[in-house]
């Protein structure tokens, strides 16, 4: 018999993002030519676009739409009966929207909101990219060869959104989703500042942040991973000589120690690059790292300071 | 109810391994001062290690023996329930041992035999590492500070295991302990030469390769990792200049596409250095990647043709 | 009064070299979309590019020619007085050909062969490259922005030719040139192997071999750097993936400690990727080192066997 | 006969620098056990350091006094006749002190003062670095075996001094030293703010820079080499574990792109640990690159605000 304290193992990883954008033909050509994606294919208003060491058919999907923003997060499940049971756990505890048939690249798909109000969904049935001929690999254990160009991103690495209420999503997130709680910010009055969640052996994969507007729904930004720190640095040489706005790094992290580069996309969509893959968390019952107000005044790792619009700007942006 | 055909998350993660050593002190002063390995106790005829980012009490155990070679490797599960479920399916597949009451740095213990006889054990109580206050970390999530000393190994890998059969440990690690085959190689003829099982994120944590002297129980080689390929190559720089024989490397492999470097610790047991960090597997259903004798026969990755001590050289060494 | 055992400083480094390529469009693909050099122009059979941290016209002439090998190599000197001066020694040497008028990117030059027949030249007068406003970079410091396509080649490095004997190429290229002698290949028999030479602060710009064929005018490669040695491993990787053939690397030479990578371009000459920049020797007095047979036999630095084509190989190839 | 628009290649490289330390024990332990150099020998209150890729006895000389600063900087010249002509010019213009027997490691020494009065002297003779068995390289064209210690400081990189007038050092450093301007900082009222010279194929081996505090022959900060970017990032995190305190970076300087780490030795002395290798200057007639006043506001390369105390703190500090 199961006992309910065991670890859930249910989600296997994010699967993809929606990111909507007022710009689309520039954000794909930021994505395509300066980030180093490969479009897999286009539907209506949609550009569905991946990392070439990313196995599924998309891992962001670019949606032209009026505002910047996030349109949806998938999750992939490890098995058909583990969508099954997520699917149930969710709509029990009153989040549940509805059954889908998917979309391009996925199968049946069950939708939900995360109490701020996002909107997501869990899968199991995906299509495993299929590279054209002149992107095969010479490894055949490689989902296409390596682009070689621009910044020659990796792979989805995570999603930061911003929510009201931290402490509701990391009771959502534990308890619902049966993700792991690797990180959070808690100010000395209590209030849950941040939370960083992992379904994986990776650090995180979420991570949600308070938003002071009062607003909901929006994204702080999307990050994809590249091999090492010197590719991050690659990659702000890079924006720099193409005029790709940066609005702070490379620098490392304190929490989860992630080497990071935040960047605006034409979009208005901050975006990071990070080199998330050196750390991992193998422990099954990792003990939750708890940063107090004063260590978060701190800055960064090696002392950066953060910068203002990182506690403020999210998108869609509020006019203040 | 859970369906058969789901997957198995009983084993949380490659835990430690005891590695034998005819000549103790020179064993230990390579670990600790040449590849920068850290010691927590000594027992016995026995000394404590671990790299600096592992979270236990320790990952390596070198123990003073006659020959070389290794004298056993420990998983821990993800769980106390996982324990005991994993260890009732090894005694019903008729390799169980018993349970012993642990060792410095883990409590209560199951041991077992793979097919070929090597000594195994799954364990969960375990001791998180604690640094004195000389090795306290500047940032809390950290397990203890960067020594900053040789080749600064992170954490254990992976081990290498030799066999009378691969083809049997193959159903063993599948159907008995729930590890996920990554990748292997088939000969034309149907036979199994090699096997990758994991059972994280990671590509592998266990390889088991044909031993074609017909003896058994034998060690291929210990995996630790570091960070990036960089300091692969100046772990061969530091080798070079301290008369760490090399065996080969660094280069890549095509299976796995681990960055490797292949030396012999003083004891005579190979040992590699690699960056595994950078490929990570998500895919829940990840597909079994077969190479046969024709692919295996173009070398490494780069066209480096595979030494030849590599295909025989173990310990305890045969005399041949 | 200057004496005669000063340094000679008149050569200010190698400017330019001319590779011959029976596939001129192929070469070009080769340089240009893998290699990541940029095309400055055109004319007649020969295709202009450069490095983008190159500051001249042109760094590699590509001409298309029946068989592959080496046009000429170009070295700018350090004033239009150093021009005359070596002019006049190489005159008074017996190696002199004529003054021209330059070609596309240098002024007026001195023609001249080295002891082996090779065509060289020396210039001062000479273009620097003036991007077009799509390559212009963020840093004015700058010679053009990074390209972010292929391996992003940056500078000319160093030209490897083969010659029958190389002691007078070491006569030649010391007292005639004025160039420093930093490694050497003496055998027992005091035969002369090879020959390492420079005028800047790299370990070298020209190194000399002996072709055993009996033939002359040969090229045995032609190196361009990369930043780190990351960036060779990201080239051998993109070489494995676009069909490029790998003769041998990444590796290090214990000669001169570079960081290598031989492949072999469409044309049929053999092209290095290297790291060159870390190593920098600053004393005017460099104690010349000098390897014996058994030290060659070692291999390469971490005791990689050098390839045999390496040693017979060179352009144009001869039937043997 | 050499006319006079011809370059002077009468300096060689900076060869040491004479650091001031109140704290005296504690600087050579953070030289040697967390930068990784190595001490050659000691003398009187001096201790005498040196990277492992440093050719002559020291590059670093630490004194023990009550304030911080510099003691003195020397430059190796390129042969016996070019110290008697440098001597020469430096008397004839003025700045010209005396002759010395030398030091520890050098011998004759014409010692004088740059305009602001920094103490500086040129010299021929030194002694190579002979390291004692245990230090032996593997490779013998390396001064000494890689330390694997800590940073692993490469070799003496460049000076940073604070003087009263940057126009008046400009004058000097080219007319009478013979060093090039490769870079500067002019005020749109044409104050020069900051010059870079070198007399290698670096980018620079001194930058002068404005002491606004009306104080002359202050130090800003002494600069070692590492190899890469990551050894940077590497160093930060050694630093942060090691309470060395950060002052700012890693980041890239928009001038001379130099990759930088600036933190306080325990003296109280700026230093800098940098990647300044991959950078180099070729061209004899480069063209000195001038920012703006404008053009400097921007801060750093990738848009890092520069630190106030960086354009404030120099050592001796001084009390406002």
């Amino acid at each position: 018999m199961i006992q309910a304290s065991e670890p859930i193992f249910d989600l296997a990883h994010l699967g993809h993002v929606e990111m909507y954008t007022p710009k689309l033909d520039e954000s794909v050509d930021f994505f395509v030519n300066i980030m180093g994606l490969t479009e897999t294919t286009r539907h209506g208003d949609s550009v569905y676009l991946r990392g070439w060491d990313d196995y599924e058919h998309h891992t962001l999907k670019l949606t032209a739409n009026d505002q910047p923003g996030i349109g949806h997060m998938g999750w992939r499940t490890t098995s058909p009966q583990a969508l099954e049971r997520r699917a149930q756990a969710i709509e029990a505890a009153g989040y549940g929207l509805q059954w889908t048939d998917g979309d391009l690249g996925h199968g049946r798909t069950y939708q939900f909101n995360n109490p701020d109000g996002h909107l997501m969904e869990i899968y199991y049935e995906t299509d495993w990219y299929a590279p054209p001929d002149e992107l095969k690999p010479a490894l055949k254990n490689q989902a296409m060869k390596f682009p070689a160009r621009g910044a020659n991103l990796r792979r989805l690495d995570h999603v930061n959104i911003m929510v009201a209420d931290p402490a509701k999503e990391r009771e959502f997130f534990s308890s619902v989703l049966g993700a792991k709680l690797t990180e959070q910010i808690v100010f000395d009055d209590g209030r849950v500042q941040a939370v960083w969640f992992s379904v994986t052996n990776k650090s995180y994969e979420i991570a949600i942040v308070a938003d002071h507007t009062g607003h909901s729904g929006r994204l702080h930004h999307v990050t994809f991973a590249v091999d090492c720190r010197e590719d991050v640095l690659k990659t702000a040489d890079i924006c720099l000589d193409n005029n790709v706005p940066i609005e702070t790094g490379p620098h490392k992290h304190a929490i989860n120690q992630t080497f990071f580069l935040y960047v605006f996309e034409p979009g208005g969509n901050r975006f990071e690059i990070a080199n998330a893959g050196a750390r991992l968390i193998f422990a099954p019952d990792w003990k939750t790292c708890t940063w107090n107000e004063e260590e978060r005044k701190k800055g960064q790792a090696w002392g950066l300071q953060t910068v203002k619009s990182f506690h403020t700007y999210g998108t869609p942006p509020i006019d203040e």
